[in-house]
Formats: structure tokens, sequence, C-alpha cells
């Protein structure tokens, strides 16, 4: 188990989310999770075009969705959906939420939707509730970056199902994607399509390599996280509410699975 | 229950939404409902100042509770909470979920959160679901009219449980509130803190009485409702999601309880 927790912590690190795969779940059917987003854009870690005004640094609403294997919200390396690019341009849910329906609707991969409230900060917190089916135990999401062409943070089919258990803790670190829909090199570029569109890309202090990049940090070797989410599993005896896990400070890249 | 309805619809054109009281539910513990937000907020209903630029006409996100009569998220000729302020303000929800958390763990009286999110427009929807229980079946949320010093539209305490059962499709007309905590008077005024603070007050055609206000039409008898709220009871059977809701258009201001 150190060893798995570490690996993940160092794919964490690499910004390569755990995959969801098909290995069985064979825990309780449902389970109940409080997530917590924490937004680490400050200037101080981000001091470049560190956007003040009209709109200051923020993020948008958090929209995700619990699922098996046979839905994608986005991957790294692939297209991005339209319903994506509407989300990671304008923060617009609609389609997304449309796309999420019909996969739920055809093929039955897809438990529930979640939403959380945006925060007017680039470094404020915000949380919400999810549940998982053991059919269903894939978590993905995405925050739009505020202001920003077209770039989010978001987790790609994290697996809450530990084989016959659900995991109790779990952190990862969060770094910024392109979308490949919006050519802006900077937080605050005009809307500038790319055609034809490009696939879904991590942004790093070095790619794109051009020193407009607002994220382009020649001396440094990675970025510092630029969000935090954390999911935490809720006892079958607490209400709907993420209560009593609201204030515990927001922890460092590490995923802690206390059952044992 | 003919009458029931024709009072309720015409309350709600009135603006003073049904308010809950401590009839006892004796309904099934626990119902989902999809709720699903429409702006109406469109230059042509209301061209007054509409906001076209940095930023345009658009919601926050939605942030509601489900609770008890022990509680009150808000409540029109009353004083805003802290946390209220802070969203009404800024659409900043930390505040306010961490009150809704402390009167869930004080006093039993929230069963959930709930959050839908943003729209980037004047005229979008957005939905999320949420569950009542039946010691808790009153429902409120507010969202912030984007841009406005303190403005935003919400239900307070919309009882969904009808003696033994739940209602089936209820739609709401939402006409803009004041927070009484900052004394802009135009959807683009700067900061101005309204001391001591006021209370929370209907914004209407004609009040504030003033024709700097950017709602103030001298010409017309009532606003047209800047927005809509429908709750859609969901069947057991049905996945977490609001699925074969979210395409049906939105109605006009009318409760239809189909249950009898």
């Amino acid at each position: 188990k150190v060893i798995w927790t570490l690996l993940v912590t160092v794919l964490g690190y690499a910004s390569s989310l755990p995959v969801g795969d098909d290995s069985i779940c064979t825990a309780e059917e449902l389970a109940k999770y409080s997530i917590i987003f924490t937004g680490k854009w400050s200037q101080t870690a981000f001091p470049k075009q560190y956007p003040l005004y009209r709109p200051p640094a923020q993020w948008s609403s958090m929209l995700g969705v619990t699922h098996s294997s046979d839905y994608s919200m986005w991957k790294k390396n692939e297209y991005a959906s339209n319903g994506v690019r509407d989300f990671a341009e304008k923060g617009e849910a609609w389609l997304l939420m449309k796309e999420i329906e019909e996969a739920g609707e055809k093929i039955q991969s897809v438990h529930g939707i979640f939403s959380a409230p945006a925060i007017s900060s680039g470094t404020g917190q915000t949380s919400t509730e999810l549940e998982v089916h053991s059919r269903h135990p894939l978590v993905s999401f995405v925050v739009r970056i505020v202001p920003s062409p077209d770039w989010f943070v978001g987790i790609d089919s994290l697996n809450l199902c530990e084989g016959d258990h659900w995991m109790e803790d779990v952190s990862v670190d969060l770094f910024p994607y392109d979308a490949g829909t919006d050519s802006g090199f900077t937080f605050s570029s005009p809307n500038f399509a790319t055609i034809p569109q490009d696939t879904v890309t991590e942004i790093t202090c070095s790619s794109p390599s051009h020193p407009a990049n607002s994220f382009y940090y020649p001396k440094l070797k990675i970025l510092p996280p630029i969000a935090q989410v954390r999911m935490v599993k809720l006892k079958k005896t607490q209400l709907g509410l993420a209560a009593p896990y609201l204030n515990l400070p927001a922890k460092s890249n590490e995923i802690i699975d206390s059952v044992s």
C-alpha cells in the first residue's frame, strides 16, 4: 500500500492523474463523498501576468460527473467535446450537462452530476458532495481558469473504488490544461479560435515554449500546483453536508487511504 | 386544490413566495427533484442599462439548501446574513456554505446543500438535483445577478411537501431582490457599502423610486420575471440525473401538482 500511495503521489506531481480501469469494484454499492476544491492561484506563486482586474483571477463553477469507464468527460491528448469547449472557453455548462445526460441515457455510463459554486478569487475554496456507485466508481470534473482563453483544471476518471472498499481520503494536486480550442497565449488574450482544433494538452512552465505564455517560467522545473482537490468519504449517518470536513486545512499532494 | 393553486400563482406573481410552515409532512421520507433555473434577463425585456461588456449580463452559480422551518437562508424585510451578503455582492459562496453547515450541526435544521453551475448569459439555463426529507421539506436558494451591487433572485422556504405527498412539478417566477448591503443603484455601480445595513427588499419597476435605478420602468405596472425556476420530482428508479426534464420548455408562472 505504501508503494501504491507513493506511486499515485508521484503520478499526481507529474499531472498524469490516476486513470480509471475496468477492475471490478466489489465495495458497497453506494458511497458519498465530500469534495473540496482549493484554489492555489496566488500572485506569489504565479506572478507572471497575474490578473488583477476585469476580471481578477478566479475560478468558475465546478462541473463533475461520476461514471463508468464507458464514459470520458475529457482526456489528455484527445480532442475536447463541444461541451468541454464551451465550458473551458466561457464557463457555459449547459452543453456539457447535455452531453453527460445523453451518455447517461444511451449507455448508462453515468451515475450522477455534481456541481460546486464558483470562487471569486484565485485562492478560495468551494465544496459539494458526490455519490459513486460500484458500477460507476470514477470521478471526473472540470473547473475553468478565469480569465483565460480555454484553460481549465480537472480530474479525468479517478477511481474511488479499491477492490472491496471505497477510498477514505484522496487529495490530488491540479495543474493547468489547454482545451485546444482557442489559440490565446495569455490569461486575457482576445478570443482566437484554434482551427483545426487541437487536442487537450497540459500547460507547463516550458510548454507552450514561448515567452508570451502566461505560465512560461523558464527557471522552474515544474509549476507549483495551481489548485488542489480533496475527496473525503462521508459516513452513512452523516447529513448530506460536507460539514465536518470543510474547515480542515488543505494538505499537500498525497493520497491517504485510512481503510486498512 | 384549484383555489390553493391559484393562490400560490397569485402570490408568485406578487413575488411573495410561498412560505414554509410547520404543518406536518407525512409524505415518504425522502424525495429527489430536478431543479432547473432559466434566466429571462434579455435586453428586450430589460433594455435599461442592459450590461453588454465586462462583464455582460449573466448569472452566478446557484447555491441552495433543503431545510426545516428552523432555518432561514434569507427573508424579505429581514437583514441578510454575512454569508448572503458575500454571495450577493461577490458571488463568493464559502461563508454562506459555512453558515448553512453550522445550522445543520447546531440545530439539525438542514438536510442538504445543492449547487448548479453559473450561466454565462442573461438568458441561459442551469440545472442540478436536490433531495428533501419529510422533516426538511423546504427549499431555499440564491443566484446572484451579475453584474450588480448586491442583487439576487431566489426562493425562501418553498415547501415541497403537501400533507401526505410530495409535489410533482412546481414553477415559480423570480424577481430581483436587493440584499441591503451595497448602495449601488445600477448594474455596474462601484461598491458603496450601505451603513447601517438595510433589510432585504424587492426591487420593482417603481422602487427604489429613482430614475437612476436600473430596474426603474415608470410605464410598467410590474417587471417581467427576470428568471424562473422549476422543480420536477424524480422517480425513484431514475438515475441521479435531471435527464428527461432538461429539455422541457420553461413554462409560465404556474404551480402544477399532478398528484391527485
